[in-house]
């Protein structure tokens, strides 16, 4: 039986992403975000939401410099993750406190936090300010992959990267589990 | 070492979710998508983002209605998932050929598909043609729920839904894993 839930943000399954760029005085800001997602294939680009009330330094930061970066930690840093999510940028230099350390991307302004395995640089397309949140779209100009969590074709392997996955609902980290199929073949059975 | 690789839409990890609505006559239509995010607190939303250029059915009946559900399939409902990606409502009955079945919304103007046990309500709120995709903001104004998948405490259990994730660089669908920590805890000790 389905019963009614009062309304509230879920996503089933929601990432913890880390959003970085530099403020207009060149200091590095990051944050850890579980609102963002794949937006558009051409050009490639995602999507973050930053709260927009609670006045965060690295939303500031974005909508100065127009170029950020996103990386995708793994389990691993699951400590440094959450601290980074929970420190403001005005009152602390968070890398710093973790030990983490930093380079200028390649392709735009912004910094790629170094212990970060996989990091996107991205370059603001479009802004959009709708309920509490500020909608940044950045569109993926390069992408910065550590070797070790590359298959033996140069891709990006889900499972080597074990990427950190958030439950809202919760307030939970979880990792990835077990492969269950290919996509785009499974359903080819109920094809009439 | 750090390599650079070619742009590409990536996000880990991302879901595989259900958007349905009516179309103009009255006719159910849903897709599968992995671009999908939490975008707001207050009001709680989400938002997807849609193929403009394919034209997909789902979209055109979303832009006419204002109104659409969103579902997070389970794990055992992959291969019906990966259909209703892979088919299109121009050519067929999805829902019918993969032997589910749907109701009224209780709060929207939309369908929600009977067999998949979370079922969020959405009105749209905001909508951006950006890149090759639409996103599509939806206040959340309804949430159903399978009792099945509740906790002792009534809350939407990630274990008990078992949210299938998607990989779109290797295109396969993974099971969540196990139970990391408990958020805004372990970055504590970072604390100065």
């Amino acid at each position: 039986m389905k019963v009614n839930q009062k309304p509230r943000t879920m996503m089933f399954p929601a990432p913890a992403i880390i959003a970085s760029a530099y403020d207009e005085k060149g200091n590095v800001d990051c944050c850890t975000l579980a609102f963002a997602t794949m937006c558009s294939h051409h050009p490639p680009a995602v999507m973050i939401a930053i709260n927009t009330t609670l006045k965060r330094k690295t939303l500031k930061s974005i909508l100065y410099s127009k170029e950020f970066s996103v990386a995708f930690p793994s389990v691993e840093h699951m400590a440094e993750t959450d601290y980074i999510g929970i420190a403001s940028g005005y009152d602390t230099n968070k890398l710093e406190d973790v030990g983490f350390t930093f380079k200028d991307a390649e392709h735009v302004n912004a910094p790629i936090i170094n212990e970060y395995k996989i990091s996107l640089e991205c370059r603001v397309m479009h802004i959009a300010e709708v309920g509490s949140h500020t909608q940044i779209t950045g569109e993926i100009v390069n992408i910065q992959a550590e070797e070790s969590v590359l298959d033996d074709k140069g891709k990006i392997s889900y499972e080597k990267l074990n990427p950190l996955c958030y439950d809202d609902v919760s307030h939970s980290y979880f990792e990835i589990g077990d492969f269950v199929a290919r996509a785009f073949k499974p359903g080819l059975k109920f094809r009439k």
